[in-house]
């Protein structure tokens, strides 16, 4: 085989192991907290070598930045803000897809809090790397959820003049403590709670 | 002088160093978390000595269980539960406490999160011991606050057939995703913004 040809297979290989230490980094420190996520449990999760993770990244802290900049800003897209774009009524798609967000999420994980969540209330006060990165990835939330009110504002599906920053804002504050009252309380039917009373302020900016 | 008159010294005396460890550790922990606070560091800050602290508490852990049963539902007490009592109308004193509360913090702390939120999202998960103790104090709270609504509902300030406890625990949800989302973002102005929404809600159960 030329040697030219085995670049591609490498640079394969390099990705496809740097996914599994984030895949596995993310594992383990939604599991046990950053601070309590060792190299090595994060190594032996995902079944690489010190070498292979080092080559990969140099410090714990690097590898927790790129789960918040790739993993944790991919799943607020993939989870919350492009099922959106399937509904009509943006205010419906809000309610529908997080009750379908919870639906989805096995009651075990639904425990262990929201990813975002916990990394914001373990590191935002002690590393500003990590304050940075993960207010990126609130505000792309809090970004995606106002526009989607300003399409239900433009569909006329909601009052004109409603407050679209505070209330989106408000509908991702919900979210983050309604999986901090369920871990609080150990009891996954605080969501549907929390949800009626979200649903029902979005109802009071509704037309319809 | 006599023996027998030392004791009590002595008892106040022990009791002083605890009460010292107690603080010197919820200001470590505060700061940069349960993991993250060291037995050295909780030592230096309240000039204690490793004997000192080994003296009243075995691990760190007691003393992180004894902050939570001591410290944590006196604040929750005194910040939020009994100020309460004041007012004659309950829906007006918990929207007027609240602004109080977060009128008092200075921003520095506000952006290091709810104490309780902090300790719930980082330990909840991984040490059952800790669960269960939060789970008691964040209970305490939504008891409280969902015994207030029903004095409410008592004093012809709140609609008949309010769902009492589901409001009470999205009181205390608003409360503490407003601190996980003014961390997230930085920002003081978020409790403002929040405020005002679950005062809507409050107002449309109010009767007056």
């Amino acid at each position: 085989m030329p040697k030219r040809s085995k670049k591609p297979v490498k640079t394969r290989d390099f990705q496809r192991t740097r996914q599994r230490i984030l895949q596995g980094g993310f594992e383990e420190i939604f599991r046990r907290g950053f601070h309590g996520a060792s190299v090595n449990a994060i190594i032996a999760h995902c079944e690489t070598t010190k070498g292979g993770f080092f080559h990969h990244f140099a410090t714990k802290e690097e590898l927790g930045l790129a789960i918040v900049d790739e993993l944790l800003s991919a799943m607020v897209r993939e989870r919350w803000l492009n099922p959106l774009e399937q509904f009509e009524n943006p205010l419906e798609g809000i309610v529908q897809n997080w009750k379908r967000v919870i639906a989805d999420t096995p009651d075990a994980y639904i425990i262990l809090g929201c990813p975002l969540n916990n990394l914001i209330q373990e590191m935002t006060h002690c590393d500003e790397r990590f304050a940075a990165r993960l207010k990126q990835v609130f505000s792309l939330w809090v970004d995606g959820v106002e526009s989607q009110l300003a399409k239900a504002v433009t569909r006329g599906y909601m009052r004109k003049g409603a407050p679209l920053r505070q209330l989106a804002e408000f509908i991702v504050m919900s979210h983050e403590g309604a999986f901090a009252t369920a871990k609080a309380l150990n009891d996954p039917r605080v969501f549907a709670r929390i949800q009626g009373m979200v649903h029902e302020v979005l109802g009071s900016y509704s037309t319809k």
